[in-house]
């Protein structure tokens, strides 16, 4: 499986995505699974992926494909596309046809294939927008009553974004909350594993502003993976029944 | 759905079921999903289910008949059986042979039932055990390693449960902790609801030596929630990324 979770805030938009994919539980490897398409100061695209690895990197292919063709134009580059809705449109429409042909040639095994995207991005002069894509190409977008959306093993990091995340919250503490969300999902899931990217995108500027790797012995999160334990055993022991 | 959590502790053991049912979103009710088959000195089994309402409640009633019967006996009566594991024996034959009944009639409708039970009790003289039943009628049971068992909609909860659950935990304690795990499901998820049952059987005492509904307004419930929802804030606050 996966975890990926993303932030549309006042400040702009925090992503983190965790590497681990698994075909069946003795077949782990890691994958990036943040991508990032960007022309500094003009358009910044970042696309977080979840299920079929092969569903994924294939979308991912076709859609650098077409950003690379020479007649790649405002219907089929998601660098050309006037408005972060048509490239939501755009990569909807790519996985969606990815699946299907992929899903046909898997017909025979009665698999089934399923992919969906997290795409946050922002292109100069134009507003700053999250979707989620759904493996139908069909998507839904991050608004200010619901400014996170989750893809891959969602529910048991949802619980503290509920509680912490709110459109004014800051980028640092957007950071620590997405960080803290994602801690829990490591110790409860053994299918989603570091190491981790984090992305940054601040409002208006139009590229990624911070972006980190978090590898399995980084000592900060150590820490603060450690110091949220301890808050949290101390909070539960100052609750009385 | 349903969230329904079971603890075994040195101390005890703790559980605690919600009592939303729905079909669709539109047809909810509310349905206890907490039953207790006592014999106070002597046995005690609690059952919490999970999953389609015509299987679980059907399941239930034929337990009930069994015991009643003029010739019940070791193997049929969960009342009468001579171990726990018996028990779990009885009730998971019970509930797959139901699932299968019904899901016969349903074939028409391609619609598939499914329920999953939680199965605590001890007998007089015997070991005090924990089993979730799955709709097949297999089991698993709660060890030292794992002392805690869920069904339904498990996974918001799972995070402090992860945290703060070990065998040694208090009776007072465990019960602080499947309210709080049962706290961030009821936020995150619509389909589990108030009001909740709660049920403490003490070690070797072979009844249920604590029992409380608690209602939607439970103003003490409300209190654990609000201080619960300020002490991860406040250790959020304290965490630095």
């Amino acid at each position: 499986m996966t975890y990926c979770v993303g932030l549309l805030l006042d400040e702009g938009m925090v992503l983190l995505s965790d590497t681990r994919t698994n075909a069946g539980l003795d077949n782990i490897a890691t994958y990036r699974k943040m991508f990032v398409f960007e022309e500094p100061g003009e358009r910044v695209i970042t696309i977080l992926t979840a299920g079929s690895l092969s569903v994924t990197q294939t979308a991912l292919a076709r859609l650098r494909e077409a950003i690379e063709q020479p007649e790649a134009n405002e219907e089929t580059s998601i660098m050309r596309a006037p408005t972060m809705l048509k490239v939501a449109e755009i990569i909807g429409n790519t996985l969606a046809s990815v699946r299907q042909d992929i899903e046909h040639k898997m017909n025979a095994a009665k698999v089934s294939v399923s992919a969906s995207m997290i795409v946050a991005g922002q292109r100069k002069g134009g507003t700053m927008r999250l979707f989620l894509v759904y493996p139908e190409g069909n998507f839904i977008e991050a608004t200010e009553d619901t400014p996170f959306l989750q893809i891959g093993e969602h529910k048991y990091g949802k619980p503290i974004l509920d509680r912490v995340v709110r459109v004014a919250t800051t980028l640092e503490d957007a950071q620590k909350a997405v960080l803290l969300s994602m801690d829990s999902t490591l110790r409860s899931n053994l299918s989603v594993g570091m190491p981790l990217d984090l992305a940054v995108i601040a409002r208006d500027e139009c590229r990624v502003t911070m972006r980190r790797r978090i590898e399995k012995d980084d000592p900060q999160f150590a820490q603060m993976s450690q110091d949220w334990s301890e808050a949290l055993c101390q909070g539960f022991s100052k609750i009385t029944l």
